[in-house]
C-alpha cells in the first residue's frame, strides 16, 4: 500500500551523479534550493519537479539600497530613563542596535513619537519634548524628578531579520540585506515586475517558494560591545509591519488612529501573551487584509506564468497565518514549514485550506545539530531524527502532511550510509500512513475538545511554550493532544461571548500562566463568559484547567471559575486563610494506568481545593497539583502542568474521557501499555500501532467491541495491523 | 557576673518536696499556674513572687451563659453559592461550625448581613433578599444565573477559641468556654467586680497574668462529619473585637460606618498579609483604644490591691499590640510570650515601654515536643532546647529579656536529669548575657537599616511567614536580623509617604510576595514613593529586596523599582521579550565568604536583569537568583529569598554592609567563621562569641581596630572572652 514520491530534497552543485540515486532511494519526486544555495544545472534532466527559494522582500538590493524609506519600519520604545533633576535627556536609539535600526527622522512621522512618564502613568505632552534627529535624542523638560520617560517611535529596519540571523549564528559576512516593505506603492509596484523577470529568469522552476511572503516576525537587538544582543523576539508578533503608510490606510479604513502606545504598551509590545486589545485585534486583521492583498498579486503572476506557488511558513509569515481569515484568497498551492513535533506537524496539516502541505523534518544536514552537538559525519543523525520523528508520526497519524523534505547540505548527508537507509525507511513509514490516514476515516474518541483561550483559531497549534524566555522549552499540552484520536477546535474568548460555546463541544480546556493571551485575564472578570462556562459544566460538559486556567484575581478567588474546578490558588494577599485539608484519593479513573507519576515541571504554588468534594488527585505537601471536582451534570480537572511525554499522554487522554464523562469508552482502539498508542481505520480494515519508545514494547490492545490482541512491537516500530486479527 | 533569679516555673500540686530543690538549682525566683492547673498550697512558703494566670473573658462561665449577647462577635462570610436559577438559597451558616457560631438574629443587627453577586462584583440590594433567622438562610430572589453569592453577617463565638483548641487538640472535654464581650457595658462592669473578688480570693497571687486582654486572635472552625476543621486563622487579625456595639462607637468617633465588606473583603477577611485600607486601620486604631481602656481599668484594680500585672503576649492580645500607639497607657508591670526564635524573642525584648519582659521557652514538659514526636521521658529535650534556644541566645545578645521561664509538667521534666541539668546551664548562660547586654552599649554595624512595609511599627518583628498556610515556615530574613549587630527601624508606606524616609536611615529592606502589605501590592504604584526612594538610593541609600520587592505589575515592570533593583520579573504577558544574557560574576563582595550557596526555598521564577549593569550574584539556568546593582551614589540588590542559617546570616550582614557602601568596616568585631557570631560590649571591656553549630569550630575574631584572635569554641558554646585579649 505504499508508494513512491512525497518527498523534497534540497540540492546542491557539485553532486550530480548521486542526485538520482538518492531520489530513487528515498523516493524523492521534487528538489529544491535553499536561500544562499543554487540549483545544479542538472536539476531539468532528473524528472523531479523543481521548487526554487525566493525572498521578495530582499530579493532586489540595488533598489532597496536606492529606496531606503520605504524598508520595513516598526515602533520601537527607548530604554525607561529616570528624571534626576527637570529635564532629561533620553537617547531613543539607547538599548537598540544602529546596525538594525534607523528612527524615522522625518517630518511628517513625528507623529509617530510618543514620551510617556512610565511613573506616573501619563503621556507628556508635545509642547514638553523636542527631537533632535541629528542626535537621536528627546529632551524632556519639566520633568517630574525621580520619574521614569520613555521614548516610543517608528524606526527603519535596515537589515533584514534573517540576514542578521545568518551573520550572528551562521558567521555570514557581505553587504548587510536590507528587507524591503511589499506595501510601499513604487516597491510593490517594482516587486511585481521583478518577479515576472524572476520566473522568465528561471524556466526550470516548477514551484517558487516564497521565504516567505510580506513580513517577518520580531525580532530585535541591540548591541553590545559590537555584539548584537537578542532584546525581542516574538515568532508570531505583528510589528514589522508597522509603517506610517500602513498607520495610515488603517486609520482611514477604520475610522480611528492607532497611536504608538496601542502598539507599544509600555514596552510590552503587545507581546503575542499578553490579552489583545481589540484595536490590536484590529490591526492584526488589517494587516493580514493587507498582506493577502499583496501576496495574492505574486500568486496571480506566478500562475499566468503557468508556474505554481508555495509559502515557506517560517521567517516573513507575519499577516499570512493559514488560519487567518484571507489567507484562502492568497491563491497558493502548497505551503511548507519546518518541523520538529507533533504540534508543529498539526500546525501545517490542519490548515482548513485544500492545498499541498509539507513539512521540512531534521536534523539538517549541517556538521552540528540543534543542541550544537556533532551530527554529520560524527554524531547520531539517525537517533536525532528519531527523536523528532516520535511526535511528528504520532501526528502524522492524525492529520498527516502530502509531503516531507530535508534540508542542509547533500553532500553531508551521504557521508552517513545509516541515516542515508534510514531515512528511506522512514520516507515509506510517512507515505504508507499517509496513504491510509488520507483517506480513510479513523476510529475518534467520542467527543471534540475545545482549546480556549484569547486567539482561538488564528493561533491554532501555538501555545504559551513559544515565545518563551523565562523557562525550558518542553512541548505541553498540544503536543500531547497532536497524536491522540481527538477531534480538537480552538475557540476565542471573543468568538464563545458572541456566538456561544459551540454546540458540538464536550470538553472545554483553558491554560497557561495567569494574566496571559493564553489563560485569559481580565476575559475572567466578564460575568457573561463565566457564567456561559458554568452553564456548559453544569450541563454536562468538562473544563480542564491547566497551569493558571480562568485565574484573575477578584472579589476572593484567583481561578474565577474555582467552583467549577474545585480548586482555588493563594496568591498572598490571604494566606491567613486555613485551607481545606486533603489528602489524595487511593482510587480514580485518572490513576488507573499509574500514568500520574510525572514530575510536574512548572508547578504552581499555593493551589488549594475549594471544596471537601473536590477529589486530590495529585499533591505535594503544601499544594494541590491535580484535582476532580463534579459540577452539577459536569466536571472540572486541574492540572498545575502537563509536559509532552509518554506517561503525560495517557493522563490526558484519560483526563479527557473523564471530563467528558465517558470513561467507559476509553478501551475502544487503545493500548494497555502507555509506550504504545493505536489508531484504527475501520473503513480501511486496519490499524496502526506506534511504539513510541526505543524499546521493544509487550502490550494488548482493545478494538471497539472490547475484543484485545497481544501484540510485541519493535523499539520505536509502527505497524499496520489487519482489523481481522480480532476475529 | 552572673546572678540567681530571673527564671519563672510553672508548679503543679503533688510535687512541694521537689520544687525548692528546682528552684534553687536554676535559680528560679518566681512561680506561677497555667489556665487549667492551680497552685500547690505551698506557693506561700517558697520565698518567690506568685504569678496567676487569669483570663476575665471567660473566667465567669455563670454570667457568660446568662448573657449570651454579650459574647464576643465578629463578621463571617458564607461558602459562595452558585445561582443556578433566578432565585438561590444560600445557608449562610455553610462553611461555619454551629458550635463555633451563632448568627446575630437580632432585628438591630440585620444591617450587618450584606449579600454580594461575586460574579458581578456587586452589592446585592436589600430589596432583593430575605433572611429566614430560623433556618439561617438567605433567599434571594431576582439572582443572575451561573452568578456566586455569598452573605456576610455579624455572628456570636460561642465558644471560645482557646477551649476549642483544647478540644480539638488536647482532647479536653466538659462545657465548652463562653468568650465575652468585655466592650459590653454590663460586662465590662461585671468583669471589673469579678477582678477585685478575685484578687481578695487570691491573696497569694504577687502578679496577676492575664492570659491575655479582650480579644483572641482569629481561629475560625467549620466541622465535617462532627470534626472540628479550621478555615482561617490570622495570628493578629481583627475579628473577635467586630461587635454591633463597637461598629456603632465606631461609627460616632469617626464619623462614618464601616460595612461588612470593609472588613470581609470578599472573603479574605481583610488578612494582615492583605494590604490594608485606610479604613481598616482606622478600625485597627479604634479598637487598641478600645482595649487600652479597658486594660487600663483591669490594671488599675489589681495596682490599687498592691498587685501587679503581667500580660501574656499571645491568645487574647488583639488590640494590645505592645508596637501600638496606646499599649503603654495601659500601665501594665510585665508582658510574657511564649518564644521559639531570635524573633520572637526580640518581638518581645523590642517592646519599646519600660516592663518587665519574660519569655517562655520550649520545650513543653509535655510528652510530645511541637513536633509531635516523644520529649518527656524518651526523646532528646536537651537537644530540642537547644535547637529553639540558637536563634534566641543570638537576639538575647542584642536585646534580652528580663526573664525566662518553662510552661508543661514539671512532674514530668525532672523524669530526665540531663534536662534538669542543662535547664540550669542555659540560666546560667541567660543571665550572664542579659546582665552585660542590658547594661552596656555593644558595637553596632555603621548604619541603620529601615524594614519598609504597609505596617510599620504595629508589626515590628513580623512578617510573612507568620500566618502562611502555603508553604513550610522558614524563619527568614527577620530571623536573619534578630540576632545581628544591626540598628533596625520597622517603617511603613504611609509614615514614609507622610514624613519621608527618617534620615538615619541607611539601608531599606523591602519584601515578601507580591500584592501583599508585607512587599506593599498598590503602593508601589504610588509616584510619590518609589520617587522617594529612587531618591533615597541615589543620594547614597541602599535598596535591598527580597522576593517580590516593590512589586506591582504596571506600566510594563513587576518590580517598579526595576531600575534600582536592576532587575524586573516576568510575570508571563511578556514572555517574548528575550532578556539580557547574564553571567553569574565571579568575584564580588557578596561572594567573599563562599556563603551563597544556600538553596532558595521560595524561588520567584522570570527574575531577569534589567540592563547590563547589573551584577548577577546567583542564578539557576533561567532566572536571577540574587543580583547587586549600582544606582547614582546608592546601590540595589536583590534576593529571590532568604531563609534563616548559619550562611544566610553571613551573606545578609554582607548584602547589608554593600548596600550601605560601608564594605570596609564589615571585619569589625567579626568572625571569620560563619558558623561564630560575636557581639562586643566595649565599655564593659569584654566580647561574647557564640559558636551557633553543634560541633567545635575555630575561627578568627576581628576586633574594631582590626587585630586578631584565634578562637576555638566547643559545640554550641557561648563564651565571654576579655577584650585586653587583643592587647
Amino acid at each position: 500500500m505504499s508508494s513512491k514520491g512525497c518527498i523534497t530534497l534540497l540540492v546542491e552543485q557539485g553532486m550530480d551523479d548521486l542526485l538520482k540515486e538518492i531520489a530513487d532511494k528515498w523516493g524523492a519526486d521534487a528538489v529544491r534550493n535553499s536561500d544562499g544555495t543554487e540549483l545544479p544545472d542538472c536539476v531539468g534532466d532528473l524528472g523531479m519537479e523543481v521548487y526554487s527559494t525566493l525572498s521578495l522582500t530582499r530579493a532586489d538590493q540595488d533598489w532597496a539600497r536606492e529606496h531606503e524609506d520605504e524598508l520595513t519600519q516598526k515602533f520601537l520604545m527607548s530604554s525607561p530613563v529616570t528624571a534626576f533633576g527637570d529635564t532629561v535627556t533620553v537617547n531613543i536609539m539607547q538599548g537598540w542596535s544602529d546596525q538594525q535600526f534607523r528612527p524615522d527622522a522625518r517630518e511628517t512621522s513625528r507623529k509617530w513619537y510618543e514620551v510617556w512618564d512610565r511613573t506616573a502613568g501619563k503621556r507628556v505632552p508635545e509642547e514638553k519634548w523636542n527631537y533632535d534627529a541629528e542626535n537621536t535624542t528627546v529632551t524632556i523638560t519639566g520633568a517630574e524628578k525621580y520619574h521614569v520617560y520613555t521614548v516610543s517611535f517608528l524606526a527603519y529596519q535596515i537589515w533584514d531579520t534573517t540576514s542578521m540571523y545568518n551573520y550572528v549564528t551562521n558567521n555570514w559576512t557581505g553587504e548587510h540585506v536590507r528587507p524591503m516593505d511589499p506595501n510601499q506603492p513604487a516597491t510593490r509596484e517594482h516587486l511585481k515586475e521583478f518577479l515576472n523577470e524572476w520566473l522568465d529568469k528561471n524556466p526550470q522552476t516548477d514551484v517558487v517558494r516564497f521565504t516567505s511572503l510580506a513580513y517577518h516576525f520580531t525580532n530585535n537587538f541591540d548591541q553590545i560591545d559590537g555584539k548584537l544582543v537578542n532584546r525581542y523576539r516574538d515568532w508570531i508578533g505583528y510589528h514589522d509591519c508597522t509603517s506610517a503608510l500602513a498607520l495610515e490606510q488603517f486609520e482611514k479604513e477604520y475610522g480611528y488612529a492607532l497611536v504608538p502606545e496601542d502598539i507599544v504598551r509600555a514596552g510590552t509590545m503587545s507581546d503575542v501573551n499578553s490579552v489583545p486589545t481589540k484595536k490590536y485585534r484590529d490591526w492584526m486583521d488589517f494587516i493580514q487584509r493587507t498582506v493577502a492583498d499583496i501576496a495574492r498579486e505574486w500568486v496571480d503572476i506566478v500562475h499566468a506564468k503557468g508556474r505554481k506557488t508555495m509559502m515557506f511558513y517560517c521567517d516573513h509569515h507575519i499577516g499570512s497565518e493559514p488560519y487567518g481569515r484571507y489567507f484562502p484568497s492568497i491563491g497558493l498551492d502548497a505551503i511548507v514549514n519546518p518541523c520538529m513535533s507533533g504540534v508543529e506537524l498539526r500546525r501545517i496539516a490542519d490548515i482548513p485550506v485544500d492545498i499541498v502541505k509539507e513539512v521540512r523534518l531534521y536534523p539538517y544536514f549541517f556538521p552540528v545539530n540543534l543542541e550544537g552537538k556533532p551530527n554529520f559525519p560524527d554524531g547520531d543523525p539517525v537517533g536525532d531524527c528519531q527523536k523528532y520523528w516520535k511526535g511528528i508520526r504520532r501526528a502524522m497519524v492524525q492529520n498527516p502532511a502530502d509531503r516531507i523534505g530535508f534540508g542542509g547540505y547533500l553532500s553531508l548527508a551521504v557521508t552517513r550510509q545509516d541515516f542515508m537507509d534510514y531515512v528511506a525507511v522512514l520516507a515509506e513509514e510517512f507515505r504508507t500512513i499517509k496513504d491510509t490516514a488520507k483517506q480513510y476515516k479513523k476510529y475518534m474518541a467520542p467527543f471534540k475538545v475545545g482549546i480556549l483561550n484569547a486567539w482561538g483559531k488564528i493561533r491554532s497549534w501555538i501555545d504559551d511554550d513559544i515565545n518563551d524566555w523565562t523557562k525550558p522549552y518542553r512541548g505541553g499540552v498540544q503536543e500531547c493532544l497532536s497524536g491522540m484520536n481527538v477531534e480538537l477546535a480552538f475557540l476565542s474568548f471573543d468568538e464563545v461571548l458572541e456566538d456561544g460555546i459551540p454546540s458540538d463541544i464536550d470538553v472545554i480546556i483553558n491554560m497557561g500562566d495567569a494574566y496571559t493571551s493564553w489563560s485569559g485575564g481580565e476575559y475572567w472578570k466578564d460575568e457573561k463568559l463565566v457564567g456561559m462556562i458554568r452553564e456548559f459544566v453544569h450541563n454536562g460538559g468538562g473544563l480542564i484547567g491547566i497551569g493558571d486556567p480562568t485565574a484573575y484575581q477578584y472579589e476572593g478567588h484567583f481561578f474565577q471559575l474555582f467552583d467549577v474546578l474545585g480548586v482555588d490558588r493563594e496568591m498572598g494577599p490571604s494566606k491567613s486563610t486555613a485551607r481545606w485539608p486533603f489528602e489524595p484519593v487511593k482510587e480514580h479513573f485518572l490513576l488507573e494506568d499509574g500514568a500520574v507519576k510525572e514530575e510536574m515541571t512548572h508547578k504552581k504554588d499555593g493551589v488549594f481545593i475549594n471544596t471537601m468534594g473536590t477529589d486530590v488527585i495529585l499533591a505535594d505537601e503544601f499544594n494541590v497539583l491535580m484535582a476532580a471536582n463534579t459540577y452539577g451534570k459536569g466536571r472540572g480537572l486541574y492540572m498545575t502542568d502537563l509536559k509532552y511525554s509518554d506517561e503525560n499522554v495517557r493522563l490526558l487522554l484519560r483526563a479527557l474521557y473523564w471530563a467528558a464523562g465517558k470513561e467507559n469508552e476509553l478501551k475502544k482502539w487503545y493500548s494497555e501499555n502507555l509506550n504504545v498508542e493505536c489508531t484504527a481505520f475501520p473503513e480501511a480494515g486496519r490499524f496502526i500501532v506506534l511504539n513510541n519508545s526505543r524499546t521493544e514494547q509487550d502490550t494488548v490492545i482493545w478494538n471497539a467491541e472490547g475484543k484485545t490482541v497481544e501484540l510485541t512491537l519493535r523499539p520505536f516500530e509502527s505497524r499496520w495491523v489487519d482489523i481481522g486479527l480480532f476475529e
